[in-house]
This record gives C-alpha cells, structure tokens and sequence, in this order.
C-alpha cells in the first residue's frame, strides 16, 4: 500500500530536484503549524502551483513512503527532508575575507538551522585579526592550515576581493577543503573533486533589475 | 571592422546569459587591474575555463563593439557590462523582516556598488520599529503603503519568516511592489507582470551538502 518505494535511483540527485525541495518542506512546516496530519503531492500542488507528477517524482529521491489517498504523514515528511537536505546535521565552516558581505553572514545565526555552523573567520586586516563577530574567532588568513586541523572543517566560505577570490580558493584547496562556497562574482576554477556552490547575489541583482526594465518598456 | 554589430536580439536576454555576464566583468575588472587595455573572448574563455563562443554570443546582447584581431577596450567592456547589468544606476528597495538574515542584508553595504540601494527596513518587533540599523530607518510594516509613496520603490526583499512569506509578498503587490526578491525557502505566488527573484541560500546549502556527501561516498 506504500508508493514510490520501487522508483530505484543511481547516482546524483539532481540540482534542480535539490533545488526544489525546500519548498516542499516549507509547504511542509506551514501545513504542520496548522495542525494538520497527512498531506498528498496534489495539496502541495495546489498550495505551491507547481505540477503534481513533479513533486512526486522529486520526493521519490528521499526514500519516503506515501501511504495511498492519505499521502504522506506531515512529521516524517518535514524529518525525512530535513535530513535528507543535511538540515540536521551541523557542517563546520570557515568563512574567508570578513567585508561587508562576509561580516553579514557572520552575523546570520540562521544558517544554523540548515545544518551551516560558521565556526571562524579570517582575514588580513589587523583591526579585524583577533577579534570576535557575532561571537566567531576572526583569525589572520596565514593561520588557515593549523586551523582547519584543530576545527576539521570541510566547507570554506567566500567573500574576499574579486582579486583575491583565485588565489584564496587554492590554498584551501591545498590545505585539505572540500567544498567551496562562492559569493563572489568571479568563476573560480577548481580541481575536479572540489565542490563549487556559487552564490552571487549581484548576478541575480542583474536578472532581477532587467526583468523589471523589461516590463517597463512592456507596459 | 567591427564584429556583433550585425546580431540582432529581439526581446529578452536568457537568464543563463545575464547570470554568465558578471563573470566576465569581474575578469575585465581584473585585466584592467593588471594593467591590459584590450581583451578578446578567446582570452576571457582561457581566464575562466569557459567556451569562447559561448563568451562571444552572451557579449552579442550587449551591444558592444570588438576590433578585429586585438578585441575588446577594457575600459569600455566594464562600462558598458556595468551599464547593461544595471549596476551604475541606484534601485531603491525596501526590506521586509528584519530577522537574522534581513539584518545582515542590511549591514551589506556592498549592494550599493551593484545599484541595490537599500532605503528602509519593515517589520513588527517593538524592539525594531523606530530604530537604525546601518543608518537604514525601520518602520512598522503598517507604514509600508505610506512609505512606498514617499520613497518611490519598486523592489521589495523578502526576508520574514516562511508563514508570513505569501501574506507580505500580497501586501507588497497590492502595494506597488514591481520586484519581489525572495530570500524565503517559500515559493511564493504573484501576478504575472510581477518580477520574482528567488534566493534561497538554505536550497544552496542542501546542494552542497548532498555533493559533498556524494563525494565522500564515492571515495
């Protein structure tokens, strides 16, 4: 009487499908708030406008049984993606070049609730160097290596320079970080097994401020 | 002895494309550090491991002229990249949910130099209202309808908790709001001549983390 628990999958899943399903569990969390118990792939369909079949097939990556026309219990749901997604487990991270953007995301505690504890930072700046944010260590870029064996950190953040963001990339590539978060504008290049995550939020400025000019010769 | 001027685009500019251009803006800022007057495509594609003709088509859209033989003028490829991606013109914005992430947002003074300008903060928390963060005022969310007329803005950052993430988007439009940028996990619903811009650096996370493990299993 379960579904989905013969769809087999191999492999990667896709960032799209990766992509998506923090809604699901967003939908999820609202539908628990107010008190409901079971939820089907069509109600999150409809509370979402999003195609049915597709929600399905993307839950049909986390290995969740829906039960048939109850759909799937709204607690294992929310549990089952927040683990799936890595939201429960707290990943060590050491953010680079503490600017503007960097001192932001240092100062949001709420990453932590998706499984990212920014454990220190570092920087080159003297007036920085040794000081605290937001209660994280701000240690000078030269102590990395030595760092990175005391905290074990995995997940290296960046938010230097433009002119910086190569040469920063290599040496934690060097010293042993495995996945990259970029926030900067620049295409970093990277050894195949490194992991590259870029997030530039002036490259969605610029989608964002052509699409309204756009509907403004429209109209 | 001009090259592009021939290729005509009618209407919009591919997303992909308009998220690619940033890289090579940073690169030409980069070039015009170290000194280079002029740059080709085929240099930029060496610079960041991309396909040359691929470089050349997303360069077609932006109307600038390269020479035959030495390429593009550094000087006029930042400001004509700058000027296209709408970064040399100041957008104003309101912020709503002054929360962990929409206070860092806030402290991000870099968004400036990529035309966001933030002018004011929104929300309900007495703590909050009345008071600066950054020097940007915070106003009761009842205020915004005023406040918009005032400012005149256009674009509207989201930043609240999800179970007020479709309630203030719908205040937001039935407001003026033209352009939501949306930093919610929530996938919110709007009319179709309003711009979204989803941000969701939780769906980023998950992303990373699920590569990350998928390296480690395969290791």
């Amino acid at each position: 009487m379960t579904t989905n628990q013969d769809i087999k999958h191999n492999g990667k899943v896709p960032e799209p499908t990766l992509r998506r399903l923090p809604w699901y569990l967003s939908t999820a969390k609202l539908l628990k708030q107010r008190g409901e118990r079971f939820v089907s792939s069509t109600q999150i369909a409809k509370d979402i406008n999003m195609d049915a079949s597709q929600i399905a097939k993307d839950l049909s990556y986390v290995h969740i049984a829906g039960r048939t026309r109850v759909g799937y219990e709204v607690e294992t749901l929310i549990a089952v993606l927040e683990d799936f997604l890595g939201f429960t487990r707290l990943h060590k991270a050491f953010l680079f070049g503490v600017g503007s953007l960097g001192g932001a995301l240092l100062h949001d505690s709420g990453l932590q609730h998706f499984g990212l504890n920014i454990v220190a930072g570092f920087d080159v700046a003297p007036r920085l160097v040794g000081t605290r944010l937001n209660g994280i260590p701000i240690f000078h870029t030269d102590e990395f290596e030595l760092r990175r064996m005391e905290y074990g950190v995995d997940i290296g953040i960046l938010t230097v320079p433009i002119e910086l963001a190569q040469a920063i990339t290599d040496k934690m590539v060097a010293g042993g970080i495995k996945a990259v978060w970029n926030f900067t504008p620049f295409r970093i290049r990277v050894p195949e097994h490194i992991v590259v995550q870029n997030t530039s939020l002036y490259a969605h400025l610029a989608v964002m401020f052509n699409r309204l000019n756009f509907n403004d010769i429209q109209q």
